[in-house]
């Protein structure tokens, strides 16, 4: 097995098989990659509420109906199986992380699929305009702000974003191409004046790596998929099982 | 009152006064009227399921909690007392028309806003595309389609459009338009051949009224708010409550 799978049937199999326990990240390009939040039906009207009052950090890809383990967005496929890590939540606390989840399932499991960045990131560095994290190998930095998400029911919670430098020239042009990709965050929520959403230290990330800011650069922030996890914890649900940090659940779309 | 009132909230307080029970067409020209649907809460998840996984024909302005009234999109409105007419449902049946439904109010009612295609149809004569029946003061044609709506729960049944005659040189332009008003149903669902999706006769529509076709014209349609209310009456809730024909909400969202 190895991270260069580039069919996303393939990649879904190899985490069935509990060999392939890596991040996606370069896997199956071109293809919708998404986050994943399970939640028991108790509570999933409040959060498929909360995710359509805040599209831009939670853009739904997916919602699979009650007990159902098989997405339309990949025939074939078992969320509870085909990803390489899953974690599981109780009562907001991280209890265990393990490759599969069947022994956990339940009929009322609701499996929400929320679409990430790779797709828009892609597209950017086609465009022309490099992402620092990228090529320096780091994970993209991520920030909480003061920015309150619209609440629904028990989540609520402030907006985790993602920030990367970007030169001057180039800010139109990411906001253009990002906006492509409303599945992927769309446009950016914030550009430019750290301060005003609460961040007051762009070398200090509160998730992922700090990556250097240049004198012609802006610092650019998209709504992150980081979001509805960390609201979702700090409800303090008492199961919740999302994916494990980078290893996303491939999807047969192309993004 | 009169139905040329150009703010919003004098056109939902007009209705809450109850002197006011004309279709809203006209009124507040520029801001987003929805399609109105009340379901209780043992519903609502299933419901919002289906808007989410039918966007074009379900376009969701917003979604309000439990029991509340109050919208987001229209600070200070009270959506049991604000619309010119509701129709209320009992086991998929219409058992009355009425100005308000206050004495209905139920703590688990859960109100959906649907956009409506009044924004989009703006635009387009804004941009040099004559509308028939708006030129003809008629109806918008709609006809029920074999299109499948992705089924939620209880929530299944065909696609309704609306059909709008337009000349071939046109046609692109009109899809470039109307992909702007994501809320208003966005682009086509299908641009010509109407019977592919089971549509044999244009001049006998299912809802609505007919209009002509001429020879240099293509007949193009867009998913239709009338889906969402057409479903969920299929689907026989034991109460379900919507806005009369034509009465829409208001809100103060620039379309």
């Amino acid at each position: 097995m190895n991270t260069l799978m580039t069919i996303p049937a393939d990649v879904r199999l190899a985490g069935r098989s509990g060999q392939f326990t890596q991040p996606t990240a370069g896997c199956a390009p071109g293809f919708i990659q998404a986050n994943m939040m399970i939640v028991p039906q108790a509570q999933a009207f409040d959060f498929l509420l909360f995710c359509q009052r805040n599209p831009k950090p939670c853009p739904l890809v997916e919602v699979l109906g009650p007990g159902q383990v098989e997405p339309a967005c990949a025939p074939g496929a078992n969320i509870a199986t085909d990803l390489p890590g899953y974690r599981v939540y109780r009562d907001g606390e991280l209890v265990e992380e393990r490759s599969d989840i069947s022994a956990l399932w339940q009929d009322d499991f609701v499996t929400f699929l929320i679409g990430c960045s790779f797709s828009f990131e892609s597209a950017v560095m086609q465009a022309g305009i490099p992402l620092r994290h990228v090529d320096q190998g780091r994970n993209v930095t991520m920030f909480r702000t003061n920015m309150a998400c619209a609440p629904a029911g028990i989540f609520q919670g402030p907006m985790v974003v993602t920030m990367r430098p970007i030169k001057s020239r180039d800010v139109a042009k990411v906001v253009e191409v990002s906006g492509r990709f409303p599945l992927a965050h769309g446009t950016p929520v914030h550009i430019g004046n750290p301060q005003t959403i609460g961040i007051y230290d762009l070398s200090k990330p509160d998730y992922g790596d700090a990556v250097e800011i240049l004198p012609d650069e802006i610092p650019v922030f998209w709504a992150c998929g980081v979001t509805p996890q960390a609201v979702a914890q700090a409800s303090r649900l008492p199961l919740c099982i999302t994916h494990a940090p980078g290893k996303m659940f491939v999807t047969d779309i192309l993004g």
